[in-house]
């Protein structure tokens, strides 16, 4: 079994583009991992109200002087053309050259990750600091690219659980050359499946899907929409090797089960995550997931630096769609530790039931063993009792920690005990055991 | 077609008392310009939990000192009388005499409005600086008033719809020789249905009520209460020519869709505009409307000093039920930009419906040529994806606009965009769209 | 009839242990006041997951030197001896004899209340100024308690209403040799009783339930499951003599019509009373009757010193579970007060009803001589509108109270005054006057 840190060794540099050879090689590799589907959209296929791209191959790219010196050579790097760039070849000045040069908005040592799927025009992408050298007239542009007829590829992995309704994790893996946006969220994604793929059979299944930024999810959903229906809940997942905390972004449904489960357990594996609402900390894939027709609850974790700024957005880290997003800048107990917290979150969503009570008034704590004593942990037994009164058969495990304000593990730990004693039991479904009253009017 | 400040200008200093020659006078005047229905209750009539009043006239009233040096003559100023003052005539001592005249209480300058409609009593009113001069013992009153039978009128202007549904625009016409308070409710009343009879055939009925304040709205009410489940909504209208801002009351139900509409629509018309809740910007019919049993989410649109402060609703500008409320603190630039508020949110309320969307997952915007690009234009990228995710069979156009807390216009615009490429259609019902899925648990 | 006040003097020294004489003893002088349903649990019975304890008595008790010098004699106090000890006798050391002795944690000059009904150890209180004199290697030690079946008691007192739906009235009986807490409940819960019996028949029928702490209730409510479902609100006596000021806690279910009616009315009758949530002012038997498949809807009243810190939980008033709660620390004012608070709680309970309205539109105020003159009483004019604008026969007296933030009391002064001249009635159900129509949309 490969390391996350090692698979992202291996396949980090290739220019993954959204249909392309070295796409799919990278997702060849991460295929000898776990058991994977590869669903294949052929180039032109009309996927709702999108189509499926050409594949385009970059075979050759530079900028030179007239005399032949090379200014800056696609096999040096990737990012160095734009993503989908028209062919071009000949002889610029300088002033059209410029319309048709990039560079990073703030870092003038990078090159900036640039793609013009959509408009049709050539582009290159080079350091400002190296931009600023150009003093000549005219310059030598060759750009080689190919679109032809080619495959769009989804990664699918899954964990069939006992249940047929799904939890949908989602990674993309179609930013050429960069790690942390948008490799790291596919190793994640990877390894959670390999653990899940090594333990006893869940409640739920869950499927995995590895795919090109958008395009791939509404190729995937438009081909799968008798699967839709039965997708309860989803985790997009990007951005979580590099030095900042972690950062859950809620559903277009913030009030679901889902997003109560996964904000509750998050709470409880790591205290200092920063959670949000939709569309306010990063915008991915879960847009098609939580978007009209589709509606799945869909959240998304990752690391950004500053995830209460909406600023942050358009630079969640340093080296963000750059040529510094490099392996450098992750480290494996960063990919860990965001792999724990997604493990934890979905054992939260399979454990996740109704607690009904066997029980009438307040236990005799003392008596049945679980008495903590509020002389020494005040809190313990402050939620002790708190939690016993809203086992009702009407409120779940994750209702009951969100009125609570308190894990949805602290809360599991009391009724897993309740439980043990047969004072209550776990439903999928609720069985309130209030008496039926008339109100007082 | 005569302008609105010349309609004023007309009728302004006529004594239009509830039930009054001069009244009917002004009314006819007014139906001149649009097809009217005038409806006639006669005194005595039981209209709910009130009485038809009886026709009121004042021939003549003055006060004069015994020698005969007149001091005030209603022929001067219709405010000289108390409106439906019991007459008078004789000598009384000054104490006497005092306790039957009334003044300004802020402005020792101006004649006041005071009305004893109920209270059986004789007074005239003058300014405190002429009152400070009487200084004879004795003084001549002449009120020579008659009350006898008469007919209530009540004048209404219809628009027909496609539907049978109406929207209940009402002014009042009762208050005597004043302008801001309450003519400028009517002409604006009689320009917006001016226009809407101009144009094409909307969807609903509109319907607009000249009456006397509230008695009016009773009558015309507990005579039409077969048309009482069919108001699915109405605006008064009053006080929209003073040097004030426009002020939106909202109705008892304020989450109405006639609410909900009439505010995000005013919010494109004049976003300077302030909204503010019932009963606390203005007290007019829409009390009569709002009331129970009848229960329509009438709403109310003035201009107000300081429309946040309670006590604006004594004194709601400087001139407020005084003689200074003449055609000089009125302009027509002020009447037309209050017309064209009122004709934006009945257009708004015309078109309101549930955007039904025929896509799913987010659409390909720049496919379609409905891109905004986030580099130029943030806000309006923003408002583009945040309004198609709510397109959704279950959301109106208005219930879009106050979620993203943009104006109705905003949201109008981008959904016809979207209309425009068969992306969704409008309907009068939810037709929801999203998969019917078991909640996660 | 015996004044609350003596009442306490001839009880409150009495050692009204969980199950003992003396609670029965106590429990039989309050049965000659009112008439009395003694239910009797005996001990070894199981009551839902509890078991009724055994019949504890405390013979004789001391601790002395071994020369035979008394320092402590529980014939002197019986919070002398840790409530339900174990026996013990024989000579220990300082150091074990002081794992046995209590103190109070603030004051070193009183005897704490320390209970251990349910840990089998034995023990002893003292104030800290004795123990601090306890100098020799060993003492003697006289501890002769003895356990045996008896019969737990519950108290019930039944005033018979119109209807089988009751609402619950509770204190508890079981602190020794203490007044404030618990006995002042107690008395004030009887003389309420009192005062139902000698009045006309109510609506409801209310239960009054004198009780051991928990078991007590569990005891009730385990052998009464069938009258659970009409228990439709209820009330927590505690606390009612000291110096503090009225505090009321809400249910566990806040928005229930019992919460309503008790909190409006408790605004006016004590307006400078404390309302605070569920579990955050004091814990008692209100606990049972909120708890999962019992959820009646049970308040509570006391005298609180801080209510709004949770610390005050911990120490309501500074003589709290000590020796110094005594009767010099109680007035029969106070009692007096908390039982007029109840009262008028109670009667609102009594007549709280849905408005229906006869009448449409706004009423005639004037006249139908309800008329408040807003220039004298501004605050009541604006509440006669208010008010009547919401009787439409879906809102109570208490949904009207709260939607205004004014007492129930005020509210039901404007009703009557409709009523009255019938232009409302009052229902136990719902009965919606207002027209049904389709939403604008």
């Amino acid at each position: 079994m490969t390391m996350m840190i090692e698979l992202i060794e291996e396949t980090w540099f290739l220019a993954r583009e959204l249909v392309s050879d070295e796409y799919d090689q990278a997702l060849a590799r991460l295929a000898r991992e776990v058991p994977m589907t590869i669903h294949e959209y052929p180039s032109g296929t009309p996927v709702w109200t999108w189509t499926v791209p050409e594949k385009w191959t970059c075979h050759e790219a530079y900028l030179e002087t007239l005399d032949g010196r090379r200014i800056i050579d696609r096999a040096d790097h990737p990012l160095h053309v734009v993503s989908y760039s028209l062919p071009f070849e000949g002889v610029v000045g300088r002033d059209e050259l410029l319309r048709h040069l990039h560079t990073h908005p703030e870092d003038p040592s990078l090159i900036p990750f640039v793609f013009k799927y959509y408009q049709r025009d050539w582009g290159l992408c080079l350091p400002q600091n190296v931009l600023d050298l150009l003093d000549e007239e005219e310059y030598r542009v060759v750009i080689r690219t190919t679109f032809e007829p080619g495959t769009l590829k989804v990664g699918e992995v899954v964990v069939p659980g006992e249940l047929e309704e799904s939890f949908m994790l989602a990674a993309h893996l179609c930013h050429p050359a960069m790690v942390n946006d948008d490799l790291t969220g596919v190793v994640v994604g990877l390894d959670v499946m390999r653990a899940l793929l090594a333990g006893p059979k869940p409640r739920y299944t869950y499927r995995f899907l590895i795919l090109p930024e958008t395009i791939g999810s509404v190729s995937y959903l438009s081909h799968h929409e008798n699967l839709i229906p039965s997708m309860v809940g989803g985790l997009f997942l990007e951005m979580l090797g590099n030095d900042s905390g972690l950062a859950l972004q809620q559903s277009f449904m913030p009030g679901s089960q889902t997003d109560k489960i996964l904000v509750a357990a998050l709470s409880g594996a790591a205290p200092d995550a920063f959670v949000g609402p939709y569309r306010t900390i990063i915008n991915n894939d879960e847009r098609q997931f939580n978007a009209p027709g589709v509606r799945v609850p869909m959240l998304s974790l990752s690391r950004v630096e500053r995830p209460e700024t909406l600023e942050s957005m358009y630079r969640p880290y340093p080296e963000y769609h750059s040529s510094a997003d490099t392996p450098a800048i992750v480290t494996s107990e960063r990919l860990e530790a965001a792999r724990d917290a997604v493990l934890e979150m979905l054992a939260a969503f399979d454990r996740n039931s109704y607690v009904v009570n066997h029980f009438k008034g307040e236990v005799f704590a003392s008596g049945h063993g679980i008495w903590i004593d509020y002389r020494t942990n005040p809190e313990g037994h402050r939620n002790l009792f708190q939690i016993m009164e809203r086992c009702d058969g009407s409120r779940t495990v994750a209702d009951i920690a969100l009125e609570l304000g308190i894990s949805f593990q602290a809360v599991w730990e009391i009724v897993t005990r309740f439980a043990e004693k047969n004072l209550v039991s776990f439903s999928p479904r609720p069985q309130p055991t209030d008496p039926d009253r008339p109100q007082a009017l």
